[in-house]
């Protein structure tokens, strides 16, 4: 069974993630949602709630499981099994800290492969600090975030 | 009649910033300079010196007018009437996030554009990052910020 | 007036090519449309064919012409009033070569201004080459250029 | 099963070529790699010449099959059943042209979905066109192609 | 006598930073590893700490001194005669921050001249900045840092 | 004695050349300016015209000399004890392929280093395609290469 790990700090989730996580089903039999607990970034979202809204959007998907982790994303990867670490390439991504970050985890654990997606041009330039910058001003981010948590995330940004 | 904005900080205007503007007053019938009010990083130079140090510059051009915004830039230009937003590019500016912006923008306001131009090459190299860095350091700001402001903007640097 | 100059190619006409015209024809007042008689690489397309093309989806726009060139842009829009080159900056395209070709303008031309315009997201893959190599192994070019100019350009392609 | 689909001129297969088959044979359960017959650059080495040095070197591996194919690379996944298209990243490959060919064959086979997997870094430099380069020359090609062809590759392109 | 001067954070030093010690070594007379004092960014390893570290892996080389700095980079090398900055060029490095200092520090200061080189590809992808996140979560930095400061640069990084 | 070599086709030599030459002359004891021979597109100017005109700009100095190369560079370095190949980063240059022979000079020749340096800004967009493609249209080739040679490399593109 080959086994994918999707890391990130989805905060919040955005439509982009979404799109990501759907390609990366495909191509492995069991996807993790690795949430990063200990980013050094202060998150405007807490651990629960991330953990919360990327259940929520994969809900009924028993191929896809949500975690939170915490120290090095290879050494969760290693206890679950999972040989395949999922990132994105957006249009225009940070190509450069995303290799930097794949070479260095090769470095760390050989035997992990990262394999790199990309999502539709639309949702290639979401990210979630734009999401937050907009909804923190209070602008519009239907088509940014998934339709079903778009209020909750904007009442809570609103109040950030 | 052709309305622009040029958006940024201006933490402190550079020689850069008004290359750019003496050409996009070129490019639309009536330019706004909106410095933007509520960015996070805290700016070394208030609110209002920034705008009299672009409305000093800007100094008998009919054409051209500063303003302060809060919030998000695509409303600025909505209540103002503009159509062009105006932003530089940069030999070795930050495209992704430029580009992403422009998307951004484009996705909560696309009645709006985008337009970008490029500053003289030796103008190009000069960002208020570098114009901070040096001028705290007691290093020459000649030929980076406008000379009428020279001695100013070098007088608060060295002290803050 | 402001007149502007959008020069290219267009071997074939793409839809990545019409969104740029539609948005640079609400930047200027007059845009002529300039299609390179001399370029090294042999086009595939004539140039009848190509000015044509480009005619018929311009067809009732009174602002926009269509003209072909030969030598240096500069003198072509020296000869033409145009003040102001439009050129289009893609999500992948090749900025290298297009700030390049700019800054040759500039040096050739002070007085002309580039000004960087950005297509939709979905438009910004579409390229002359792609639609060329698509067309001629015979793929559906569908959503790659004008659809009133569909079957022509496919027919074209499949005898080249 | 998932069947992926690896496409490239490979002319001729290098150790960066050999990197991503290995890795790309880990990712699916069947893999085709796949010979473009008719690309308009005219090969220095045969299909043949081609095909053979890729097929001795994946022999042994019933997961891997190596094919020519003339045409549309999603049309030739497609009639192969290949959901999966696998491509390189290399530290300073074209990513621009990479991501291109990728969107477009996403508009014309939106159910296929490129994969980009990471040579080792050693590998990630060499490319056909510098073993091509430093062969013609004479070079010493050791450590740039698969061992076993190293004095094949060497005497056919001291001849070229 | 060509005197060089190699300016950075060291915070702490990599094998990255060795490799161009190395080859900075060949390349001038004299080589004046410069350790910025004053930056904003505060650094896990104390100035003490970072110019022991360099100090103690430079031993025995006559023609490198290590030292410290205050201010402006073109001051420093203004007094101690250095006619040459010696910056690192990695696969995925910030050019654009890079290059923006190099013709900065040329307006400052014209008789300067940048010189880049490049480190292996192997140690291209380490950064400090990748040393402090693995070390601080307790993973194993064999093969990022000098093996003979590995140990206390792990010690360090567990109880930052 | 430090001996640097500066390759490249030079077709024909441009002001950007002549600035990356001044200051590698400044870096080395003695600098061999190696014209390529046998590059496979065909050249406009003549290897004789190249080095000419090569030797004419660099008249009077000592340390300059001017040879033709044919075959491996690597060959050619070893050969007139070069340690150092000389490069130039422009702005807008491409990089990768800048890199990617680098990488591979050094797999082929780990002695020898490859050395960056950086032209003037002004400079910095100016190619050698660049002076073909405008001369051979007529237009002015001022500040595109050196004063001395001008006429000549003006009469010898309009004939071409």
């Amino acid at each position: 069974m080959r086994i994918g790990i999707y890391p990130g700090s989805f905060d919040p989730v955005t439509l982009g993630h979404c799109d990501l996580i759907h390609r990366a089903a495909n191509l492995v039999d069991h996807l993790i949602i690795a949430v990063l607990h200990n980013n050094s970034k202060q998150p405007v979202f807490s651990l629960t709630e991330r953990v919360d809204f990327l259940s929520e959007i994969s809900r009924g998907c028993s191929s896809i499981e949500v975690t939170a982790f915490n120290g090095l994303l290879v050494e969760c990867a290693r206890q679950r099994g999972a040989k395949f670490i999922i990132r994105g390439v957006r249009a225009f991504s940070d190509f450069e800290y995303e290799f930097q970050m794949a070479l260095t985890n090769r470095k760390l654990a050989p035997e992990l492969e990262t394999v790199f997606l990309m999502p539709k041009e639309e949702n290639s330039v979401i990210s979630s600090r734009i999401v937050r910058e907009v909804g923190m001003m209070g602008g519009d981010i239907s088509g940014l975030v998934p339709e079903v948590l778009k209020d909750r995330i904007a009442a809570r940004l609103r109040n950030a």
